[in-house]
Formats: C-alpha cells, structure tokens, sequence
C-alpha cells in the first residue's frame, strides 16, 4: 500500500467511526457498521487495526481532540479571565447546537457509556475530562495573576460547577432537540462567573 | 403458569433487566445478557415480552417510577420552597452515590443513549425528564403561592439550572468514582436557591 494513501485511509477511519461512536455509542456500534460508514470492506479496516477497541480509542481521541483544538482557539483569542470563559461557555452551547461534533459532547457520552462497562475507554474520558477541567482553572489561575479573581477561590468548585451545568444542559438540549435548556445554562454560568467567580475586573 | 407467579417473575425481569440496562446501556446489553441476569431460559423471558424493545421500556419506565416515587416522598415531607428543593438536591446526590439505582441516573444514561438512535425510548425520556422538571416549578410554583417566591420568577429557567447542574455533575461523579464533583453541585444549586430563588423567606 501506498504509505501517505493508507495514512489518509486510516484518518478518514477514524473520522468517519468517532462520527459513529458518538453517535449510536461505542458498544451499540459493529464493525459492519464501520463498514458501512466507510464503505470499506472488513479487512480495509482491519488493515489499519487490530480490533474494535483500539478504533473506539483513536475515534474517542479524534473527537476529543478536535473540540480541545476548537476550545483552545476560542479561549485564547480573548482578552480576560470573564471574556474567556464566556468563549468557552459559548463554544459548549455550539456542540449542543450540533456544530463541530455529530451527536453531542464525546466526552459525555463517552463518559456515561463507559463509566460502568469499559474501563481502557473509562480511563481515557477520565484524561480527557480531566483536560477540560483543568482548562477552566487554568483561566481562573491566570485570573488571579491578572488580578481579576480573588486568590482564595475555590477553582475546584468553580471548574465543577462551569463544566457540570453545561454539560448537563447539553444533555437536556439534545433530548429535546432544542437549545432552550443549553441558553438557560449559558446564562446562568456567566451570571455565577459576574457575580461570584470574576468580581475584581 | 400460576397467573399470581407469572406476574412475579415478569416484575423480577423488569428489575435485573432495568439494572443491567442502566448500567451497560440498553443498545448493548442482549437478551443473552437478560437471561444471565435472571438466570432465565430465552422462552421465560419471551412469555413474558414480546421483544427486547417491549423489556427495554418497562425497564426503563421501572427505574424512572423508583426514583420518581423517592423524589416524591423526600420532598413531600419537607416544608417550604427551599427545604423541598435541597432535599431533592441531596435525593439526586444519593442517586450519584449509587444509592437507589445501580448504574446512576436512569434518566441521564438513557437519555444519552437514545437522543440520536432510539424514538420510542427517547420519547419515554422526554416524557419522564418532563415528569422531574415540572417537579422543581411544582415546588416553585406552591413557593410563589405561599409567598416564598417571587410572582416573576422564570420558572423555566430555575427548573434547567436545578437539573442541568445536579445531572453533569452526577455524570462527572461516576465518572471519576468519587462524590466531589456532586458535593460541589449541591453547594452550588443550595448557594443559588438562597440568593436567587427562595428570597423571601
């Protein structure tokens, strides 16, 4: 095979399974399914991997990987701890809008899939939270520097609070293939960074 | 069959059924796997229903029925707005601490599950996520009536931010097996009832 041919083959693999996965889930989807998807045939794919799992794993790491590179953008082009969190507020309310990521928040729905049944996918939604997390409170550390946030604050709280009442909201807007929940989410978060998290600029 | 021990049998069903599905997800959890969860031949569970769609909805609608029944009796004897509203908040956290319903929120996980696959258990959902909703502006709405609450309160608004927080943050809690990021929530859903909701008491 052509080196840079099975390398754009393997890429659009993975696409085309993380689109996929995060879709009908990790479990619920065959590798007929991957052969559907891809119009490949079995061994197209298996030419690329061994197995199912280590698919899932580079699909998982795809979708988390395009969202990280679309959260970073968007976070650093703004000026201000306040200004970036409302950057990243609205970049989790465009995945609930269905751009950038078919079928929702990967980490998510990873997250809820794999947290009683696969514990090799588990451990990287563990990392990738983990990132996005420490996102926020990397912001509100900055903040501090800057003068912005009071020192004391509890990053962990507020890193929690962001990350959960979006994500949850993102749950409910997709059930109700609407955005209503997600705006009420957005709102509130920047109304809690106004008044609790970002009250010094 | 003993019409009395038939009956029984179909309700033991329904609960392995509706705990394996919570926690492995309905997509990819088989009839093989019902069967070893009961301990049941394939004909046992087949007299009973008619396919793995009809045991997935009377699953699903026995976890939402357990836990609907919960979030009634704690709220029910607590008076005010405020009392009801966090001993909701606490009976969600026992749901994260795998109290109750093996495998977390049955709402959450299916809802994750069949938001872009299954319409007959993504209605269901809908339905039930509704049923928890109107819960909160019930509790809200006898609040305004009992003058605990402000007449021009987005009620909406409330209802999302309550369940939006509570439910990200039970999946962030299963996720990373502890209960940090649900306490986090509590405080934080508590902290926005005192000062933003229940203002007049």
């Amino acid at each position: 095979m052509n080196y840079k041919k099975g390398k754009q083959t393997k890429q659009f693999i993975i696409q085309q399974a993380s689109h996929l996965f995060n879709t009908r889930g990790y479990a619920a989807s065959s590798i007929s399914d991957v052969m559907y998807v891809t119009g490949l045939k079995k061994g197209g794919i298996y030419n690329h991997f061994e197995s199912k799992e280590e698919l899932s794993i580079a699909a998982f790491e795809y979708s988390t990987q395009v969202l990280g590179e679309y959260y970073q953008s968007v976070t650093t082009t703004e000026k201000g701890c306040a200004n970036k969190l409302f950057a990243l507020a609205n970049a989790i309310e465009a995945v609930a809008e269905g751009r950038l990521s078919p079928g929702g928040c990967p980490l998510m729905n990873a997250a809820i899939e794999s947290d009683d049944g696969d514990p090799v996918l588990k451990d990287r939604v563990h990392l990738a939270m983990g990132r996005l997390l420490e996102r926020v409170r990397l912001i509100l550390r900055q903040g501090i520097q800057d003068g912005e946030v009071r020192g004391e604050l509890d990053l962990e709280y507020v890193a929690t609070v962001f990350i959960a009442t979006l994500e949850g909201a993102l749950m409910l807007s997709k059930l109700y293939g609407n955005t209503e929940h997600m705006k009420r989410a957005v709102r509130h978060v920047k109304n809690f960074i106004n008044t609790e998290v970002c009250i010094m600029s």
